[in-house]
């Protein structure tokens, strides 16, 4: 039998950072990752392997990595985990003996009880070298691809496709009226809108897909319009959901979401098994609700509070804020936290303060580029609830001020007077500063509402 | 006599941003800036005239910015103010009467008494058109530059006069060992040193000036090691000492730097006039002691409460944490609250955390360039101090993430928790992203330091 005294099950970014994590707190213990990939691929990477990259050998999570930290990698599948006497079964016949478990065993991809979905050449997004490179072989010979799904998938998936293949006729079908609208407040999609556009892609809008239609390869899709486009390849980009099997046979307590179940410390209801990442359960930092959402910035978040607190808890998870970003055409789309129209579907008083500015100082200095800012307040305490930013690349790291103002439930009198750092070439001049005015426009509409 | 319920004396970063602030939170108040300046310069862009921008016509504040926000200017200068009877004379002859008064009269630059500091062709940097149109001709045609002072002014000069000139011989000659000494740690400075050598600039450190040589024009600088280096033009970047004449002279207080006191909210010891800006004293966020800090984002941080808090006082100044940034050769340098040097002479036990990574996720994305980030703990409470970084450019918005968290003094484990935001095309990855790695490395130092 095998043995060390933390195995984690799970090699992607969670598992990662939960055993490098474990590594770094009890460096006297023994920590080994078990995992089922051969290679294991860079969750939000994969939109890029099918443009920018060309390949998914460029986006691979390096063993490095792991060796670097003196974890031990079991490349196999874990059948099961039998908490009594603290083992894990292996597919090869092999059981590992762990002093703690850490579960992270992430998500797999939704595929909607849609007719015809079971027709070749659709595809749901497997984390899988092999499946992925066979996409991106189909993608050069194809005419015709439609995503199901707008979101983050949706929408770097289209990008990068028409990336890899110019010619390529690419359509979103989305049953919301606009695109990532469960992250962005409308103006802001409507931005991504325009910049899809921009290159060619048809986005169909505020439609259902009714049937996928074809013999046994998939030719076209229907939505309930009645409307029926052509399509040699589907890509389904509509969610995730949790990878809890493993963990429900071994008798551990499932959540709201069907998620494996944990405490504000991540133990699940064994004392000596964790769980962090898209296998687990997860709750809003704003009202402590359920929230089925699914990033690997917030698996990290969640693997570095599982590995800080396999032998004595010091760290707490407060729940999700959801930051958020991404580039399309040329411009970053950041978001952290309560969109203005979900602050207000939640029952929130809200007031909201907008500010935009070239990002550069002087504005003929070089790099010049729009940035705007968006702040969400709670109007009563003015405690920020979200922001949202647009234009220059630099905002992929403006967003983390904004996710630090939520966290630490800033007013907006806090914002308005912050201690920021301007430069002529890198930001914007400290008098039009888009976070700090943005505040100030806050208050501004704070006034107008009360007076 | 004129009269406004606001008057603002200056018209530069503080002032503008005062008079905008007052007149957001008191629309039905008239707000007046009087500024001696024709053009005024925006500060932190002059040295970009010299080389990115090639001249002063593209580096000023607009008019506009008053204009629209419907605040009167009068091009005048301030001769005195009469406290008793609320009134400014103007040197024109004519006053103004005022409800509150702000006076955000900036800083002069520091001329040493250094033997042969009046020669022709030193110049000490004033926020003046002519002055610098005149350099900016002046650098074309001479051969030998010599920069007494190593700090922002002074690296960054030297940058962009290079640019301007490519033939020009350029020494920087600065007392202390480093460059930017004040400001970053020795393994930053010295990057920002080897970036400076690269493109030809000498640094002559550790270094005092004795004298000044040449008859009516400088010809030379002659060190205390009896060393001389030939110069057709010396600029003076030592620093800058308040404009506080105006409000001495009025019968304000002035405080231990020479520069108007002011309470927490801004108010001088007359309780209608504020002070704001470079002119005004300040203290550190950290210990509460005097500081001399002159940053335009310092500026307008002080503005803007000072502007909110004219007819009813709802912000407060914390003291200056000092947020900077530059970059040189490719490179952004950024630096928030103390530096690990600092930390230590002002008496702190501290442990500091450090981590690298590329700016992009897989490193093949475009765009990728290495960002450090150092953070500096107090070691007992595991609060932050400070935090620098070096690299890629959004290092110049992501640096104001580490000022949110000196501002709500967040520690060590909220920080290794940090919900941050990540994506391939903008940041590192979740797993290696350096502001948490940096928070988990202090961790483990700190293990290494009790253990």
């Amino acid at each position: 039998m095998k043995k060390a005294d933390v195995v984690v099950i799970g090699g992607s970014a969670a598992g990662v950072c939960a055993a490098i994590t474990a590594k770094r707190h009890y460096p006297e213990k023994s920590v080994m990752v078990i995992r089922c990939e051969e290679k294991v691929l860079i969750p939000c990477g994969i939109p890029y392997i099918f443009g920018t990259l060309g390949t998914s050998e460029k986006n691979l999570i390096p063993n490095a990595i792991l060796e670097k930290n003196n974890i031990q990698l079991v490349i196999d599948i874990a059948d099961s985990i039998d908490a009594a006497s603290r083992t894990v079964a292996l597919h090869s016949g092999e059981s590992v003996q762990y002093e703690k478990l850490i579960i992270a065993t992430g998500s797999k991809p939704i595929v909607p009880p849609i007719p015809g979905v079971e027709k070749k050449n659709i595809i749901a997004i497997e984390k899988d070298v092999d499946l992925l490179q066979g996409v991106l072989r189909d993608l050069k010979i194809i005419t015709d691809l439609v995503i199901v799904g707008c979101g983050f998938i949706g929408v770097e998936f289209a990008e990068e496709c028409k990336k890899g293949n110019p010619q390529l006729r690419i359509s979103i079908v989305e049953m919301m009226r606009h695109c990532l609208q469960l992250v962005y407040d409308n103006e802001f999609c409507q931005k991504a809108e325009q910049a899809l556009a921009a290159q060619g892609v048809s986005l169909v809008l505020d439609e259902k897909v009714e049937a996928f239609t074809g013999n046994e390869k998939v030719s076209g899709v229907r939505m309930k319009s009645g409307k029926e486009i052509k399509a040699d390849m589907v890509i389904l980009g509509i969610g995730a959901s949790a990878n809890a099997e493993l963990a429900e046979k071994a008798g551990l307590e499932l959540g709201p979401c069907k998620a494996v179940q944990v405490n504000r410390y991540m133990q699940t209801s064994d004392p000596h098994i964790f769980a962090c990442g898209d296998c687990t359960e997860k709750v809003s930092f704003f009202d402590g609700k359920p929230s089925s959402m699914k990033l690997a910035s917030i698996a990290t978040m969640e693997a570095r509070i599982a590995g800080a607190n396999l032998f004595s808890s010091s760290r707490m998870n407060m729940g999700v804020i959801g930051v958020f970003s991404t580039v399309l055409g040329n411009a970053a789309f950041a978001a952290a936290g309560l969109t203005e129209e979900q602050a207000k579907k939640l029952g929130y008083n809200i007031v909201i303060g907008e500010s935009e500015a070239v990002n550069r100082h002087p504005g003929d200095m070089p790099g010049a580029e729009n940035m705007k800012v968006k702040l969400i307040f709670e109007a009563g305490t003015q405690v920020i609830l979200g922001g949202q930013i647009y234009g220059a690349k630099s905002g992929g790291e403006l967003i983390n001020a904004i996710s630090a103002f939520v966290h630490q439930r800033m007013t907006v009198n806090d914002l308005a007077t912050f201690q920021l750092g301007t430069h002529p070439a890198l930001t914007a001049s400290p008098i039009v500063y888009q976070l700090v005015n943005a505040a100030e426009m806050a208050i501004k509409n704070l006034k107008s509402k009360k007076g």
